[in-house]
């Protein structure tokens, strides 16, 4: 009989416990959770906040209850794990509620604690008014002080994913909103031109958005009397009142109802450090391929675990729930004598801000400059089904790729519609070692209401292989504001689109239905940059340039990925 | 200079046309269309006849004068080519407006001329209410008929594509409508079990749904004056009315204002036949991975030709907008010296069918039985994302694969969201040559708004895994209704689902959250058939069972695929 520990009630920590009841009936295992809840839906917490999800018990997925009638499983709840002892193969345990310890031998131990927010040093942080958003007890807290506090106003510091949905959630339930982000944008999976269209987004919903400052103090001004703990006062049910004056680093100042850390998460290592387990570099739990930590009989996953980058083929960390889920099942499989090993990851993410999805896969333009990666790159602003047929929004979309093999180093997409899809598409294409040429023959679902016979993800392929085989030379957006004197501009829009949504400066303006009757407008020794809104028309204006005999670049993915890398 | 002839000017001859003039400006490019409309939406026709697309002009992508402009193409519509000569490599053409005849030379022909609707040699069914639907003359004729026939009732024939949208368009005009279909189900791409949730949709809809039966004769009934033209009358104008008497085969009468034949297409090969070209056993246009026929000179793209099938590698005929899209494309590449090679159809494709969508790609299991391939199957009804997030629906899903090898045969889909998300990933994945096992690791865009943790395409994985390693013993939705004496059905659910959905007559009734307590209520001695209402409590049971000592097999996609398949 084979005795598993689990260390965390959530995503990766429930999913092998279930696993590991399907493989063996007479498995012991046991759960040990130091919060109140598990199995939870972390995910949908600030969609309660907000109100689309109206009902909170939706985000109890299970309970010790459900869990041992379904899967004979011991769940302790209010049970924190203290330390290991690999020498016996035993844990001490605290049990939270009565604060006794003790102790539980192991054959297996699974290490799932997750990532905790990390609060900086920031003076006055650690005030009744700041949260951050974890768990089902912060998530009642934030609520309980949006209501007692009548919060008309809220800050949030953090652009990732739990900033990003907080602030949708505080918009709408119709509170005026800061998000402030030291970075230069939101949503760092996606390069810095691509969240443009976020920033748009964000503005035109009337958020507040600072990009690039910092938060460095807070002050609390409380309006009604706070519970003293010292002085023997309950501060459990105290209506606590009042506002939160902020210092940014650029010397302005905020006055805020609620502020919200979400600056990002940290591994939770304390209990696998002081175990003397390895720590990887970027400091989570050091996994190998089987989910196994530098002690065979510990297994660790989830956000606290470093794991292979399916790219590039170093550790990342990526605390994300998908990944969770499967190391999960995957560990307690190898727990019990299987032998599954995980593939790597490619951090594929979504978020939702308004109306518009954004989301990636693979490795982004930032981290391959990081890395020192030859790429190349493509944009494609296309609509997300037939343009004919009612609903449809423009995917604006980019990929990055080897430009010697082809190989595909990630995609990211921005839109209103028909996002996940070109994202999951590009997430097995790369998975699967496709390469761009490949991407040419994909053969996706086409009808009017759900694609188009040449999908989103087939254009940025014709594209992409113009520029591998030589048919197009490239010009980035980034290149466009640093012309030299041998360059021209060649727009080759209508007059009419130039009016409506603008133009490069200095730009000579041919329609490109045109440009056969006036090439001869165009100078033979000078290179001819061409740009039109999206890079299509670009592109046929470039094959008649060079075809007689001009020298051209097209600006890929046009004015359009032009204008929103400066929002 | 290259000189090159198209013949057809919608998706395949439209396509190689601008691809021919990206690729050389100097190359002499001449497309031919009989019709009087170049690149027109044909997709699209039956969105415009329901209303969806208002605007007609919408479904005119290109005209003559745009082509000329842009890709420098001499378009000539009204113009039927009606005689190639291979010796002299040169076509002869019909002007259609004055019946004159001129010869045009080719370097390389490229032929294009789709498929035709097939209409049997039914008695009476050339009448002035019967309608196939090809093209925008087609299109307005049929808007014609409804408006001044003022149809009450329409009957379409043929449960396809163009038959359901057709049938969907009568239904948004207010009009009651028969659908008839000579087989056992619409939407032949999927099998009859995953066509019963469109059965159920449609008639849910109100359609009077008739399944195996044949339209065998039509009696057109006018109310008014018919034009003779041998009495020299016009019939360009006259306002016609009638009725149309249908009778079936199997004794059933209809009485309906308007017919819309839609069996099926059959590819324009006339030309192609009487140029000695090979024509392929499937009654294509046969042609090479260049898209050459058996004329190294003529290429052929589209509805009219046999290609080569992704799966099987057999000849194929796949008359679908994508693959006649690239073919032309690549066509014209071939033309003018590249090389590329058409990698095989896999027949993807999509149907919207009310609120529903029902989507395939690869093989079905009808083909897979036909072309005696071994094969195993799953089925997985879950959310299209988080279902504690707002919009969630079932997508029912089925997966046929290898069971040695895991090779991905075919998959199918069917549901109100996020259906063509999910084929389009089976599609890249089988496309990519990955296996089912392959599949389990897949990781795939997540917010609650999107997706789920553990995806519809890692469950499906999960359990053909299951199968593939012995973890689960399937049975399947066929075998229910022919269990032997050997075996006890067990319904695993909750006693309320079994009164609000229905459950199998005879089984026993033990929750999966009692099992353990009561799993002495079962035989040892006879194989125990588990279901639930999806499969997934039916795992978790049959593990429990097997772990036990019992012998048992678990119904597949649960009671929801068996009780679909009835519909």
């Amino acid at each position: 009989m084979t005795k598993i520990l689990i260390v965390g009630g959530v995503a990766g920590g429930a999913s092998a416990a279930a696993r590991a009841r399907r493989l063996s009936e007479d498995a012991e295992i046991i759960m040990f959770e130091r919060g109140e809840f598990v199995s939870f839906a972390n995910c949908g917490l600030p969609y309660h906040i907000g109100g689309d999800i109206t009902d909170r018990s939706k985000l109890l997925l299970q309970t010790p209850d459900s869990f041992l009638a379904r899967f004979n499983v011991d769940v302790r709840v209010m049970n924190e794990v203290v330390a290991i002892d690999r020498q016996s193969k035993s844990v001490t345990v605290r049990n939270l509620l009565d604060g006794s310890e003790y102790t539980e031998s192991y054959d297996f131990l699974l290490l799932s604690p997750g990532a905790g927010p990390v609060v900086p040093p920031i003076a006055g942080i650690d005030n009744p008014l700041t949260h951050s958003l974890r768990n089902i007890p912060d998530m009642d807290r934030i609520i309980q002080s949006i209501q007692m506090n009548k919060v008309e106003h809220a800050t949030v510091v953090g652009g990732g994913f739990i900033g990003l949905e907080m602030m949708e959630a505080f918009h709408q339930l119709g509170i005026k909103t800061t998000l402030i982000e030291m970075a230069d944008q939101v949503m760092t999976p996606v390069d810095r031109e691509m969240a443009g269209f976020a920033h748009a987004e964000i503005r035109a919903k009337g958020i507040d958005l600072r990009l690039g400052v910092a938060l460095e103090s807070v002050e609390f001004v409380p309006t009604e009397h706070i519970a003293s703990v010292e002085a023997g006062e309950s501060d459990a049910h105290q209506h606590l009142q009042g506002e939160l004056n902020l210092s940014l680093n650029n010397g302005e100042k905020i006055t805020t109802d609620i502020l919200i850390m979400a600056i990002g998460v940290r591994p939770e290592t304390k209990l696998a450090q002081e175990a003397g387990l390895q720590i990887g570099e970027l400091g989570g739990i050091y996994t190998n391929e089987s989910m196994q930590t530098s002690d065979p009989y510990i297994y660790a996953v989830g956000d606290a675990v470093e794991e292979k980058d399916f790219v590039t083929g170093s550790q990342t960390l990526v605390p994300l729930a998908g990944p969770a889920n499967r190391q999960g099942r995957m560990a307690a499989d190898n727990m019990l004598g299987r032998t599954e090993s995980y593939q790597g990851t490619q951090g594929t993410a979504i978020c939702k801000i308004f109306d518009l999805a954004v989301a990636s896969t693979g490795k982004n333009e930032k981290q391959l400059k990081r890395e020192g990666i030859d790429f190349e790159k493509v944009y494609v602003h296309t609509a997300s089904h037939a343009s004919y047929y009612p609903g449809a929004e423009i995917v604006s979309f980019k990929m990055l790729f080897d430009p010697k093999t082809g190989k595909i180093f990630g995609a990211q997409a921005v839109g209103k519609d028909g996002v996940d899809k070109r994202i999951d598409v590009m997430a097995v294409a790369q998975r699967a070692g496709m390469t761009v040429e490949q991407l040419q023959h994909l053969e996706l679902t086409y009808a009017p209401p759900y694609g188009s016979a040449k999908d989103v993800i087939n254009q940025a392929a014709f594209v992409a292989n113009n520029i591998i085989k030589g048919d197009a030379t490239p010009i980035h957006f980034d290149e466009i504001d640093n012309l030299h004197d041998g360059q021209v501009l060649l727009d080759v829009r209508n007059p009419g689109e130039l009016e409506n949504v603008g133009y490069l400066e200095g730009a000579i303006n041919i329609p490109v239905d045109q440009l056969r009757q006036r090439m001869d407008e165009l100078p033979k020794d000078k290179e001819i940059v061409i740009y039109c809104q999206v890079g299509l028309r670009g592109n046929v204006a470039y094959r008649q340039l060079v075809n007689n005999g001009f020298k051209s670049r097209n600006l890929i993915g046009g004015y359009r990925t032009y204008l929103f890398a400066k929002q």
